[in-house]
């Protein structure tokens, strides 16, 4: 962290009381809202998915999709015993290859479709629910189907919504003044995570810690986050860093780091300006991009993410006349060498002359170092950072203007 | 491609002939001098590791993991049934929970390693491979499991070639003259692929049709690659831009992209100069990125791959009552769509002001649109490329001084 500049709190305090009441700052409350409302509800579908359904494909793209799957990575819950039933992702391209893979996939099991979209009429998912849907009713018969489908959608209008009523289908509501991006603690992300064995009451919490300690009006001068916001529109507006890397060291947070990219790049990448986001997994990109962040051009900073060491790591072993010269590390935990590469590294590109931010959230309880709780608290914490970083650099946080452009272009080409 | 610069044909023809000279240029002439001399070679060890296990483990890090992944995940090898035998990756990251994972996955399953790196002492696989080597032994016997142990490495030196000496494990020799992230098309890519089924002779014919197409010397003036190599240092050098994304509307060639992002970051990103290597999969990344690529600052030009269409595509279904207004695209494939979201999506962002390449690889004859074909000819074609690019900058793209610099500090904090 760079304690070199000077943070405006009153201006951070401001800034966040507008975000509250900003029409699309509806998800600021999504930690404590959500909770009594909503979670009864999701649980209570979640478990009839579960008895019925070995597969949930979750129909959706950008922010009905990367969130979700950042989740259900971090936690491997495609790995882990807490629910049979697990996820798989369509609608998030135009590859017919991708929705081949996964209908045969579905060969011989039982699935449901989740389909997350406000409108209704996105074309990615929108293909995908229409072949997928096919596939369900040819599979289970109409009637049967609609059981078996669940849609998040526009609480009142849309093409979702209209067929939801038409055909009695289960649906939930994504908030009107929860965007895309910023929606993953809404049932857009809590549904399919619970289906998928995510304690989800833990993600919440996670996230209301840190709207606690990070900002309450009390805790703005001790906020990391405030921090980090300010400090990121520092180095961009300041010293011409127009680059973020978010570094990690667990490979499961590779996608954790490609919602980050979205949520960033779509908020203030607008008005010919804003902070590039970029994603490194290390040891990896150590031996890839590495080389150009620790020599390359000097408009980068990187922020690195820490999170706890698992409870049982792997030790490296004795090895009797071993020729890899690792003796030395003999009954070393891997995470305690992770550790250490971590520093190396933060060190090593600090020397570059690269400016280096380190977030860490820990949970000591975290039987794999990552839990639901720290990443509510991760996923939060990145949302209002961004909003604040997009509000100082004078842009909106919360449109995506040039996101309709290709639509546009692509619409004409399908001569619609 | 940009026609409004002068191409210089005689500066390229020089830099290629001194790539062809560079000690290290050596991976220039494996399309047409591996083929006889190790395929054969590759090939029954290849046979010998299908017929006794189920997965064969690559330990490898950067050069020695990327492209082949690249091409493992482009061909979906896993879901193939070319070969039963499929690849597991391993030593790429200190991540203990990655580790475990894996272990997890060879239990009951018989596997084989194949350790790939020059020296033996990298951290990452080093490590990787003495607890796998454990496992090995511990289930198959010291004797037995020696079959089991494919080292590819250096001709002469280094522990693992004395380890292989000492126990006279089978090896496979990376040539003095190639670098990691060049050597995708040695043993170091080749041997794992052709195990999982890959056809490595078509993998090689199509980087020598890259080769004769666009680096003789009689093709130069109508070279893609050359242009390509040319305009995007002049995109640098003149016009400011810093960052070149990578652009593909199929999910599967994401890791092709990080193989991209290897070869280009770590050879122009030194001397505190470069053109920072990105990547974006299509469509989710319209979503996501898109605004950025759309809006944000110009200091961005992009490359889009495109890839034949495959046989036999997914079409739009006929729906009675639809509500998803789609109905205009009943019967429409799905790679249609897709190639008109590609136009799309250039025509968007040349129009927001952003440099556009487009790279068309087409293989008629490829039943899922990408074949080992047309993946060797994009390998060489970005090599070359790449080689060229960097010398332009006035680097040398073989180096990776920078890569050492986190090495030493984590071995300091080691203690070694």
């Amino acid at each position: 962290m760079r304690n070199d500049i000077d943070l405006d709190y009153d201006l951070a305090a401001e800034i966040i009381e507008d975000l509250r009441e900003d029409p699309m700052g509806e998800w600021f409350d999504l930690p404590d809202k959500t909770l009594a409302s909503t979670l009864g509800d999701i649980s209570s579908v979640a478990k009839e998915v579960q008895e019925s359904s070995d597969y949930l494909v979750c129909v959706g793209i950008g922010g009905s999709y990367l969130g979700t799957r950042a989740v259900y990575e971090a936690l491997d819950l495609e790995n882990s015993e807490k629910s049979r039933t697990k996820l798989l992702f369509a609608g998030n391209s135009l590859s017919s290859f991708e929705l081949k893979k996964i209908l045969k996939k579905l060969e011989g099991k039982d699935f449901s479709l989740n389909v997350i979209s406000k409108s209704g009429t996105t074309l990615e998912p929108a293909l995908a629910y229409r072949i997928l849907k096919k596939e369900l009713i040819s599979r289970y018969g109409a009637e049967k189907a609609k059981s078996r489908i669940i849609l998040t959608t526009d609480p009142e209008k849309g093409a979702l919504r209209e067929e939801a009523e038409k055909n009695g289908y289960k649906t939930f509501d994504i908030p009107l003044g929860v965007g895309g991006r910023y929606s993953v603690l809404s049932p857009v992300g809590l549904f399919p995570l619970a289906v998928a064995g995510c304690d989800i009451g833990q993600l919440l919490n996670g996230a209301l810690e840190c709207k606690n300690s990070q900002v309450s009006s009390d805790s703005l001068e001790t906020s990391m986050l405030v921090s980090y916001a300010f400090s990121r529109f520092y180095l961009y507006d300041e010293c011409g860093c127009d680059v973020e890397v978010l570094a990690s060291f667990e490979p499961r947070l590779l996608y954790f780091n490609e919602w980050w990219k979205q949520l960033f790049g779509e908020s203030e990448g607008k008005n010919k300006q804003g902070i590039f986001p970029a994603s490194v997994i290390y040891s990896t990109d150590l031996h890839s991009l590495g080389q150009y962040l620790q020599d390359g051009r000097r408009n980068i900073f990187e922020t690195f993410l820490r999170v706890s060491s698992e409870k049982n790591p792997l030790t490296v072993p004795a090895e009797k006349d071993s020729h890899d010269g690792l003796d030395y590390l003999e009954g070393v935990p891997l995470t305690e060498i992770s550790e250490k590469a971590l520093q190396a590294t933060m060190k090593a590109h600090d020397s570059g002359g690269i400016s280096t931010f380190e977030i860490e959230v820990l949970d000591e309880d975290a039987e794999n170092g990552i839990s639901e709780r720290s990443l509510g608290f991760l996923i939060f914490f990145f949302e209002v950072a961004c909003a604040i970083s997009a509000t100082l650099q004078g842009v909106d946080p919360f449109d995506q203007p040039g996101v309709e452009k290709y639509k546009k272009e692509m619409y004409k080409l399908l001569g619609k």
